[in-house]
């Protein structure tokens, strides 16, 4: 599989793909959520089922053009359709789900239900953003910036884990993933969250997350810069070039995707990554692009 | 005084003073030191004083052809450097330190010394980075990317009254001041550093910090762009115009450091402040330019 180094590649390898994921929409009763998913299927990247109100969805030709690709599942409400939806997912009906109008605390009480849910045992809900920087030539992953504020061991563990497996999907054989921090040294007295790091490491060299090298703590500047690596006399095979970034908190991880969306230009695409199908979960700053591009890679 | 609104209208508003400050370098024994402050006596706006081996610096032309504008004092090593150039602070015969070849430990040690040292009593040593963003029409000042892992209270409003005069020292009248988080709401529970905000808020509104506007939680996002406050629905004195960002804490303010650097083509100048006079503390990573623009800011 070839490497996809940005979200047009992305769109154009599942375009070209034979068959197509199948993508729940819940409650898709907002144009907004409409106009993304019209995106989705004018790029020939999905397919729909929209869990809601049958007809809204057919007054909207942008939607209906694309007959052949879509379906319906009736719901009577928001709840409803979060529930038929992540049924869906759990039989194996659907490969990703969006969420459309309603409260993301919902659906997350759907996704989480201990027994109709769709979180595997042992795994945990993270979110997941790729993003693509003008000034970086590759996509670039990091988490958690919306929903973990801070990791436990075993949280980290399955951020570790669901980057090394979206970064293969996106094409890169052994991912790269930066554990990332102020300091570059392990210091659990001062920077506790840094104490996890070494364990982490160790477990990715026993191949416990599959193919992919993992190291730190980095700064952001060293993980994604040979030049600032060089500069601090540090080597690692991470070698300035990562391709996931694994921040230790909340705060770290926000700051980072409203700054290079803010100041560096950059687009992303966001997911909730652990359970055992994608989910999209657009927030209200999310620009139509960003969400058509959290469907495809919801896709991949 | 008129709103200093980048780094190139500092160096003007500087050349332009009928005075100049007095800078103490620290051991400059190593070119890169020499090459800044070369820039900064080129530029008209310091006068220097070697604090250290005489002879070396009288090599450099770049530094001799400003005669008129450096003086001496000697020191055998870099620790006796640092001690006199502390004591010529406490004495009110430099206005500004910068430290040269030594390390910053060793610095610190000379100007924390409770006999010798230079930390006021009831202050706290912080750093503060101002930065000029391509794309955002102000310099724009943050803290704490360097100094302070996890300020307590005590050390957040001196962080905030630092914030507030550096602004007013760049001509706003009354600095905006964001205290930054991942969320917009106060939750002790949940966000521990949040519990804070609220009180200095209030402080600033009883005027302990002198003129400034103090708001937040808010995102990085949402203190610097209008656009993003009006898409959450919020409204704030701030008005997505801050000139300051009070980080949670050392790796949400390093991220935002390396990523503004990295991804944003951003310019920064770094001082330590709370101090009786400010301190430049260049790193293994700052370009030349940003230790010019440091020695500036601390000169304003």
């Amino acid at each position: 599989m070839q490497k996809i180094e940005n979200f047009g590649q992305a769109v154009e390898a599942l375009a070209n793909r034979d068959s197509r994921k199948k993508v729940a929409i819940i409650w898709p009763q907002d144009s907004a959520t409409r106009a993304a998913v019209a995106m989705a299927l004018d790029a020939g990247i999905i397919d729909a089922v929209f869990v809601g109100c049958r007809a809204e969805v057919e007054a909207d030709q942008a939607i209906m053009v694309h007959s052949g690709h879509i379906s319906f599942a009736d719901a009577t409400d928001s709840d409803q359709a979060a529930a038929i939806a992540v049924g869906m997912a759990r039989d194996g009906q659907v490969d990703a789900l969006m969420k459309g109008l309603l409260n993301t605390d919902n659906l997350l009480r759907a996704v989480l239900n201990k027994e109709h849910g769709i979180l595997p045992p042992g795994s945990t809900l993270t979110h997941l953003t790729i993003t693509q920087i003008p000034s970086l030539p590759r996509l670039l992953m990091f988490t958690d910036a919306a929903v973990i504020p801070y990791p436990t061991d075993a949280q980290r563990q399955v951020q570790v884990r669901l980057c090394a497996e979206m970064g293969r999907r996106l094409g890169v054989a052994e991912p790269r993933i930066a554990l990332i921090h102020c300091t570059e040294k392990v210091d659990a007295r001062h920077f506790p969250f840094t104490a996890s790091y070494p364990a982490l490491r160790s477990q990715a060299e026993a191949g416990e997350f599959g193919p992919c090298i993992v190291d730190g703590p980095f700064d952001v500047k060293c993980a994604c810069s040979a030049a600032a690596m060089a500069k601090k006399g540090l080597t690692s095979p991470i070698a300035g070039e990562a391709d996931a970034l694994v921040f230790p908190d909340i705060e770290a991880a926000n700051t980072f995707y409203k700054t290079i969306t803010l100041f560096a230009g950059a687009s992303t695409a966001g997911l909730l990554a652990g359970l055992h199908v994608p989910v999209v979960l657009p927030s209200r700053g999310d620009t139509p692009q960003s969400k058509f591009y959290s469907l495809a890679m919801a896709s991949l």
